[in-house]
């Protein structure tokens, strides 16, 4: 899938992302690899200035899904079974980047990392890996 | 802290959480263990009447929050520092609840372990361990 | 499997694990439950009379791969897809115990969480949790 | 430290990582990362001449710790607070090296990021992520 089919698909499978206004958005689709954006926003905020732990960890859900459905297709049904998330650094009060890596593409399962930043800065704010379940294809 | 004054403290620092309609409910807190509650709302859901994985994992990590503030005190800057979860299975369409009980409560860092649970059910849905690094006292 | 079966499989199957003298011992099966024993052994050891991280690993890894075969049978391809571990305490030099207890066993994934004790000890040292790919049967 | 001190280091401080031969050396460090090797041996091994999973969470762990301890100087007390591991293939029957990258070296707590391969390879064999908790320096 192209970087437009994704966001055509998520729009359409996923209306929910977009509640309050859409912060969540695919900036690049590569092999095995997806970049995505959070838009700094309101309700991502946390006392201080800083963004919430649970937006990011969306972003780095949603990076993963996108990198492993531009290999397999439009699969509603992928399902996350697992995510490991370490959080490093306060973000900076601005946008922040999900790039993730598939570290593996097998039949049944999916593997991949996600260092997310704020964006313009090098450091990694938060870094996570995740594992999808994919369904059967016949 | 009991559980009144937890909520209380919550609502006046992350009244963020409330954005759209209250969802999270501090349900009980005890020795070393806490249980939250988050009620069933359209923002949480996902095609085919699930509920999002993010939604859990913000449940998850509130519930660690509550269980480590409930023993020592109102420190708004404990912070999250790791977050694990295996996601079991499709939650219900109704109130999950967060049952967090503490592994370690240390000087530095706090460590527990959270199951969520669909109400009513004895299925775990999403299962978390996270740590949170404990500000100096002074 | 009963703990003797199991007892037996692991020993045909695993020789390597026996290697330098058996310290690993499958101490009881139950449902979707088992309980490992490792016992305190020069080669465990590290600094200061600690237990070193990876023969409480193995432990855990053990446990897990112990309480699936229970209930699944002796299928030796069951492989290891994830592991997490949070070390909160300093083991006592004696031996240690690993709890397993099975959140789920579905047909293609199974996930535990792991509690490691020192002998006598209520205080959990290790935490882990894992996930088995469990291979398709005919 | 260079990597003949941390050599020099490890041997006299964790002898019990050469018993029945020594298996694990430092290849490299170099500023925020060490690459560290596990010779093929016997002792790894499994059932059909797979290298065993505790055997690659050593090296994921000591490849850390060297490359923390090349930053922070010699200290023995650096411990393991978590570590994350995906299994993603299996490993050829040869050398293992583990690419250690920090992701964060702070006062109190390191965290980094190791891959595994076979030698000559370029699939990574094992992911792990893992945080040090750092003593306090006067």
């Amino acid at each position: 899938m192209t970087k437009d089919e994704l966001t055509a698909f998520l729009d359409r499978e996923f209306p929910q992302l977009h509640i309050g206004g859409q912060t969540y958005f695919i900036d690049e689709v590569g092999p095995l690899s997806a970049r995505m954006r959070m838009t700094y926003h309101d309700r991502h905020l946390r006392p201080g200035g800083t963004i919430s732990g649970p937006s990011m960890m969306a972003l780095a859900d949603l990076a993963l899904y996108a990198a492993i459905l531009a290999h397999i297709g439009p699969v509603a049904l992928a399902v996350t079974t697992s995510l490991n998330f370490n959080f490093l650094r306060k973000p900076e009060p601005r946008d922040l980047i999900g790039e993730c890596r598939l570290l593996k593409l097998g039949k049944r399962l999916a593997v991949g990392e996600v260092s997310i930043f704020s964006e313009g800065s090098a450091d990694v704010v938060c870094h996570a890996t995740g594992t999808y379940s994919i369904p059967e294809r016949r």
